[in-house]
């Protein structure tokens, strides 16, 4: 998100020079608004911004831009300049720049970089993608459990600026194992001589580090915590997710599956300002697969030329009946691929989903057939020719009923076989649910219409 | 989210009877692993749970129950016992279940509550559904600027118990007129003695009580906070939105827009738990809809009906074409709906997405169109009979490149235009966009079609 017009007196106020003017102007914004209004400065215009402040507020803006120009940013900036700046970053987000770096660039910064923060920075860069891992930072407050609530408290004053929350603290035995929680609240509200060995609370719930972030954004957004721990395959606290980081992780989550449901693939930047040749890349593959499919229409119609060339007729109803398993197959994709991301189903439910949608394109095919129906009985006689009316009608009802069943059938297994093979459920979309029904629709059409009528 | 094992436990525990069974139990769970374990039960014993624990803990675990059970349960209890869980639920809780409720029910609930509690429940009543009033709380600490550090923590510390938060506490002045922001991290850093007028941030980001849900979600999210301030159109303080309200904002706002885009419609209560008649009632208005305006492609092939008899091949690539405008409209709308969703783009950028989409969609258009041509030219001589190849070729390469410049122009346009109307952009869904073009494709198809080959 941009801001133009404080991106203006920012730009103006560097090529007067007016330094103070810009310190003032950024004093006035939250790291947020700052980091928008410089989006759309130049790298060596932001440089000159962030040397106007403190160290942390560099950091936290910095934290905020996006990725590509952070990255443009570290290439042309001195490697010691950057890392003073790593130095100060949250542990999280540092990572997640890194990440996007040549690993020479990368090589060439660490040894820069305080040892203690490099460790921590090789530490955090081993987890996959995507897993609690990635998603998680250590600048979190341990706590131990021979410590008084005062003396708790005056720990946490000393760490409270390094750390992204004192509000949830956990607390660990003298061998980093998990075995408490203790919220500022219950600090707040305890005697300032208890142990907070008796204060916390011992059941705390926490994710494995590999375990999958949305799983992890589940469980946080299921208890409505500020955030939750996250411990190695013994029990060893290695880091804390927050809340802020779940939320991103859950409009992320929705934008891939939104955009693999229509067939689009995931938008790195945002629509407008992905590439032009990247976005056509993505588009066009996925409708050139879905063409390449859809031309098997064309060889199952070719194999039903002859019917087709004697009842003219049948051929006008094609694009209804197939469109109506591609519309019921689209519904019940999108169904069960919801389901399944928000957890309420997995693929273990199976049988219970295939009774489910059995009944339910049955009640629906019925619905549509008897519509199919009454409309094919009113087909005029001008284009009916020689074909005998109620038996068209009632061809073009069955076909109608069986393809919507079909098609409810296909969209509620496609999701499911998809997650059980690993693959994202949400690339069960509309338009592939489509073709894939349009192609057995074509053979289900003819093999009814065939049957009765030739 | 049902737990059976625990829900199995409490079922023995209650029928045996075991009190104390079921209280050492209900002790080692979260409320909201206590709820969860709840739902399975009847309604009475829901109610007896709930009687073994104090009332806070009562009203934490209610809160969580699905809003049927609530509904259901209050119905069935006597109005005593509701009005006491009503005082201790949290006040954006109770208000959600008291709107589920008949208004008779509702009329015979208050006056048993007392006079705050009823002022409050009727205060936050009367702001419209989806706006910020619906979803703010009123249990929040406000601070006066005249307090100092230390006499604010002994305040929060008398205030801890019934707020939702204080880690964010917003500072108001004699009118209550929202003034500034101290944060408890911002209290543990303070000398006792600064006055909270001075240690306050001035610069508070508010939301106004009428704006939409989905922008205070946004507004939350953009900048990590914990808590947003909500104020009248004056500017005084009248609640606070949390993030775990937030983060359940942004799931089911996702999950609306993922069913509307799959023509599905919002099913309240979750996939295989909405009753099966709301459910077909629900998926087969949106097929009969989206089938009756498919009749139109039958319409539309009668009219070309003596071509198709003429020239029988044409019909073979029917679907091919037409699919290719559902797939391509499908994919520009997924995306520009996505976008407008994430506030990347609105309806005033239509002039910026208009030129995006012609250049994408002629960049689709010739690649697909480039396709088409070569399948078309591998056309069999059994199926092509005395049509002539490079002619058929050309008319379904340029057929196919048309239509997906039109329907990726319409998948474009259509969210944009649903939005001015102030409908929701993602009704303009995969199936919905596929069925307008699968119409307009026959008609571009056949004009193409005709113009060369007849």
């Amino acid at each position: 998100m941009r801001d133009d017009t404080v991106s203006t007196r920012l730009r103006t106020m560097l090529a007067q020079p007016d330094p103070a003017g810009v310190s003032s102007l950024l004093d006035q914004l939250h790291a947020v608004e700052a980091a928008a209004a410089c989006e759309s400065l130049a790298d060596s215009e932001i440089w000159r911004v962030l040397d106007l402040v403190p160290i942390e507020r560099q950091a936290a803006i910095f934290s905020l831009l996006p990725s590509p120009t952070q990255v443009e940013m570290i290439s042309a900036a001195e490697p010691d300049r950057v890392s003073v700046l790593l130095e100060a970053m949250p542990h999280d987000d540092r990572v997640d720049v890194l990440k996007q770096l040549e690993p020479a660039v990368v090589d060439g910064l660490l040894p820069l970089v305080s040892q203690t923060d490099r460790q921590d920075i090789r530490n955090l860069l081993q987890y996959p993608e995507d897993s609690a891992g990635a998603l998680m930072t250590t600048d979190y407050v341990a706590l131990r459990v021979e410590l008084t609530v005062a003396g708790a408290i005056e720990f946490l004053r000393q760490k409270a600026r390094a750390s992204e929350t004192i509000y949830y603290n956990y607390v660990v035995d003298g061998q980093q194992y998990l075995v408490g929680i203790v919220s500022l609240r219950d600090l707040i509200l305890a005697e300032s001589d208890m142990l907070i060995g008796d204060l916390m609370n011992r059941k705390v719930i926490a994710v494995q580090a590999d375990q999958d972030q949305e799983q992890v954004a589940r469980e946080l957004a299921r208890f409505g915590f500020l955030a939750i721990p996250v411990v190695d395959d013994v029990g060893r606290l290695v880091g804390i997710v927050t809340h802020d980081d779940v939320m991103d992780v859950v409009v992320e989550e929705a934008t891939e599956d939104a955009l693999r449901m229509g067939s689009v693939g995931a938008m790195p930047q945002g629509y407008l300002s992905t590439p032009f040749a990247t976005v056509w890349r993505k588009r066009a593959s996925w409708l050139a697969c879905l063409f390449a499919a859809e031309l098997l229409t064309f060889s199952a119609l070719a194999h039903y030329q002859d019917a087709i060339a004697a009842v003219v007729v049948l051929s006008l109803f094609v694009p209804l009946c197939i469109s109506t398993g591609g519309n019921s197959g689209a519904q019940a994709a999108t169904l069960v691929t919801r389901a399944l991301a928000l957890g309420e189903i997995s693929p273990a439910d199976w049988r219970r989903i295939v009774r489910h949608e059995v009944a339910m394109g049955l009640a629906l095919g019925i619905t549509l057939g008897t519509i199919g129906f009454v409309r094919a009985s009113l087909t005029p006689l001008s284009v009916l020719g020689d074909v005998p009316r109620w038996t068209l009608a009632f061809v073009i009802g069955q076909a109608v009923a069986v393809i919507c069943l079909w098609g409810t059938l296909i969209g509620a297994m496609l999701p499911l076989v998809f997650r059980r093979l690993g693959v994202d459920p949400a690339f069960a979309s509309s338009p592939f649910v489509a073709t894939f029904v349009d192609v057995t629709g074509v053979v289900i059409y003819f093999t009814i219409a065939t049957s009765y009528l030739l």
